[in-house]
């Protein structure tokens, strides 16, 4: 690389939605902005988790000094036990999105060699050439930030995920003035969070839900289950508050659900007044008006706390006629039948069902800056150069749009995607080439070995452990099973003799263990057949095949 | 079944979206309002559409004396071919809604066996013990009804699909005066649609749709291609007024819109004017602010004429910059990703593209009526008996307390399903057992022999013709196929040997005779591979095998 050039390099998420990671280069020095993963497509069958393709670090591996977290969403830290484990370097993250990576880290048994260093807004540090300085923004999960990063050419700053709360929870407000502060001195480029530009106006505060949660817990006569995405501390909070002035007992139902609360009430985000909090358990011992529980789940994932309490088959979160089930989330796309299939559920147990539409005051509000916000921040900012990031290619054209009309506010605006190699010097910037990215599968059913050989890197993983293939014919009207499963392998060496007749039985097994509700859920039975499957073929055999169970409706 | 009692037996559509078909009985007389498809779920692999299980109807063979229609939509017309050639039966609708039936049984090579029987809004006929009122309605689509269904016990109203639109395109007013005359002599029973029962107010006139077009219309500066749903007839002649306006030359584009507009010619509602109409082929011989495209594929059907054009892979239609691309149709659910693939696909084009993002004026309004049309409805029939019909479990649910809350309007509530029979009597009304109900899937991949032997029926098919699996990996980053595909089959006798390399050489041929663009976008490729296989296996071995293919990113 000819000295004096500075490379921005997107590995992910400029284009797609998710699996955000961007590289920022000046000779041999190189930090990397996040490292998050993406939610497979539905095409792509037995695979749990996406991220992205790391080459350009890892031909680079000796020049990587560190990688940079904005926040602790899954979409900004997610890939980062791939990453790790391929090139431990330094990671740089405030204390709550710390302690998200953290609890991933040790999952994966990669906690006790990673280098984790603490930041906070305001203060200062130093990465090789670069000085990096977090700047505290709003956003609907706690302690993100944007990153100004002086270069030898000038300030780059870096939104990371916001939008402009004039009324947080929390009173942490959005550093305004530190944006207002570098516009001043003058800023080379302005990378911005394109979410949301195709939402006209400013996205309502957090502090909106709180109208329609009042009347929720106001109106609620029996029990009471809140979903949320786990990482929404706000909400979580906000339910916390509530439950304790209506006299209700709080219960955290769901792994995630668990661990968030714990390490945001850990951080003081969250403060729990004494004896408020109850073990899943023991709902069933007090009065249904007397309980609030915060339950994970709200895509309708087959597996999640939520959707197994919709279909009775949870241990502790049982529904009830009369109940009220509130989803305080939006629909990812491409989630919807999942999740209207699971509130239909809801409905069948006669439970109050509120959900997001439309209605004011809202339910849930988005976390991403809308049109208004984003012209704000330009207008504070003023960057000579501009680049959208974190959008499909829509959202970055319209967002490139929006920008390229600010002549007073913006120099250039540039276009790239995930893989361009924009070059900046002292003649200014320009698109100088390509690295190579891409998605890489991973299959996160077992946990510990992440990355050993469970990566669909290549067909060799289909060709050395092949795949299994169970199919299942269900009458739909009666949810029977009416004919034995076919088992279809490829690839999947069995060794014994009679091993696929055992393979049957597991499917067999495992569903006439699933009640008749779960065996009309699709999604529930494919994933439980899948996930029994594994565990079975894996002890038995030790290999790996991909295991994507098909149900024909008969 | 006992002297004296009226079932009302609802075959599908009620509890879930589509398949819409209601068995109305009394004593040895059955007549059966709407036989809908429904589209298939992801799930539902290698399956094309779904029908209505109607063995309650077959069982009744000698009984039943008719199907009358609503309108012609699918989910309400779209299952006849496939019940019709069980159970050959005169059809009764409007001359609109049998123009599109007797192009659905002309493909199907039942139409000269077929009896079809038109009626007219305000003219009773009758099947039967029933005398049958239809009373024109206003709805998405023209020439709709509801239907007064005089039994011997009272009056039964079946709304079909409608909306209350004051101000219709084509000036044909909703008749309030019918159902309010209705109601001053007492209904037994309303069955009303639940679509839009989450809709706060009302939904917009279809009018409101042209300030819409008008803008589109004056801005666009090169070609103007306008996508809705073939059937949408008054956005058809919207856009059909305001090219001849604007000086624009008209090409219909993908066979569905061919079809549907030279119906609505043909039965005067669509008038095109002389030297309107242009070859699809001919419009590169315009200059391009000269032309407009109405193009099929809101949806991102990934054959459709439009998602084609997106790749540019469509003979006559053409993406370039500049040109104008309108998505006039709402998002269907489960078609989110799709659509956005397809909207990126155009945006890359650097075409301008102008899709339902909450604006106002709106680019599409819905064709269902919201919660105070509904209620106006229920406040003129006043009926004994309330029945929500079409629409999934908690949308009948909503209605069903919807209408539940209006005492002086609404005798009694039953909230049924399909499969479920609701018995009146003198004494009134109740659930009383239930018949079988289910979906058939049917792979109309073949149009001639739909019913024959491409019903899924059940294991049969998978044991009899097996099934071939195609397994494509493609290098996400290139889009190339780096090794040559797997096909796995099981259940499938092939005959020959080799003949499995030749079906390998096929899927080889259809990958490498795709463009880049194709096959980055796996729901293109992978129906290209299917139907390029089906009809090479079926041509080779009269086979009829269902085949998936699967890509793997790598």
């Amino acid at each position: 690389m000819p000295p004096g050039k500075l490379h921005l390099v997107p590995l992910g998420g400029l284009g797609e939605f998710g699996m955000n990671c961007m590289a920022i280069r000046w000779g041999d020095d190189i930090i990397v902005i996040d490292a998050g993963l993406m939610f497979p497509e539905a095409e792509l069958l037995g695979v749990d988790i996406v991220v992205p393709d790391i080459s350009y670090l890892l031909e680079n591996r000796q020049r990587v000094r560190g990688i940079v977290l904005t926040h602790g969403h899954e979409d900004h830290i997610g890939a980062l036990p791939w990453v790790l484990s391929e090139l431990n370097v330094p990671v740089f993250g405030t204390e709550f999105t710390l302690a998200y990576v953290e609890d991933k880290l040790d999952e994966h048994g990669l906690l006790d060699n990673a280098d984790l260093r603490e930041i906070r807004p305001g203060e200062r540090f130093k990465i090789g050439p670069f000085t990096v300085q977090p700047i505290h923004v709003t956003h609907s999960l706690v302690d993100c930030v944007s990153l100004a990063i002086h270069t030898p050419l000038g300030v780059v700053i870096h939104t990371g995920d916001f939008k402009v709360d004039p009324t947080p929870t929390d009173n942490r407000l959005f550093d305004l003035h530190a944006f207002a502060e570098y516009g001043k001195e003058g800023v080379l480029a302005l990378l911005q969070d394109s979410t949301n530009v195709e939402r006209r106006g400013y996205t309502p505060s957090e502090r909106a839900v709180r109208r329609k949660f009042d009347e929720v817990f106001a109106r609620a006569e029996r029990r009471l289950f809140i979903s949320c995405f786990s990482s929404s501390i706000h909400r979580i909070k906000l339910a916390v508050e509530l439950a304790a002035e209506h006299g209700r007992k709080v219960a955290f139902v769901g792994r995630s659900m668990n661990n968030s609360s714990e390490i945001a009430e850990d951080l003081g985000y969250l403060e729990i007044p004494d004896g408020l909090l109850v073990h899943p358990g023991e709902v069933k011992n007090f009065a249904p008006e007397k309980v609030c529980v915060l339950i994970s789940g709200t895509q309708g994932e087959p597996m999640s706390a939520l959707s197994r309490a919709a279909v009775n088959n949870h241990k502790h979160a049982t529904i009830e006629k009369g109940d009220t089930v509130v989803l305080s989330s939006r629909i990812i796309p491409g989630n919807e039948k999942a999740i209207y299939r699971m509130i239909d559920h809801l409905f069948r147990r006669e439970a109050h069902v509120i959900y997001e539409d439309g209605s004011s005051p809202p339910i849930h509000v988005s976390g991403h800056a809308s049109q208004e916000e984003l012209k704000l921040i330009i207008n504070l900012v003023k960057p000579k150069y501009f680049i959208p990031i974190h959008g499909e290619y829509r959202q970055l054209k319209l967002h490139a749009e929006l920008a390229g009309s600010m002549h007073g506010s913006v120099g250039n605006v540039m276009l790239i995607e995930s893989g361009d190699v924009l070059e900046f010097d002292e003649l200014g910037a320009r698109k100088a080439g390509r690295v190579n990215v891409g998605r890489i599968c991973i299959d996160s059913g077992s946990r510990a070995d992440v990355v050993e050989d469970l990566v669909i890197k290549d067909r060799r993983h289909l060709s050395e452990d092949g795949f299994v293939l169970p199919i299942i014919a269900i009458n739909k009207l009666t949810g029977r099973v009416e004919i034995s499963p076919e088992i279809v392998t490829r690839g999947f060496s069995a060794g014994e003799n009679g091993f696929m007749e055992e393979v049957r039985q597991v499917v067999v097994q495992t569903l006439s263990q699933s009640s008749e509700e779960e065996r009309a859920d699709y999604g529930v039975i494919k994933e439980k057949i899948r996930a029994d499957l594994k565990r079975y073929i894996s002890k038995q055999t030790q290999k790996r095949p991909l295991i994507m169970p098909v149900i024909l409706e008969i």
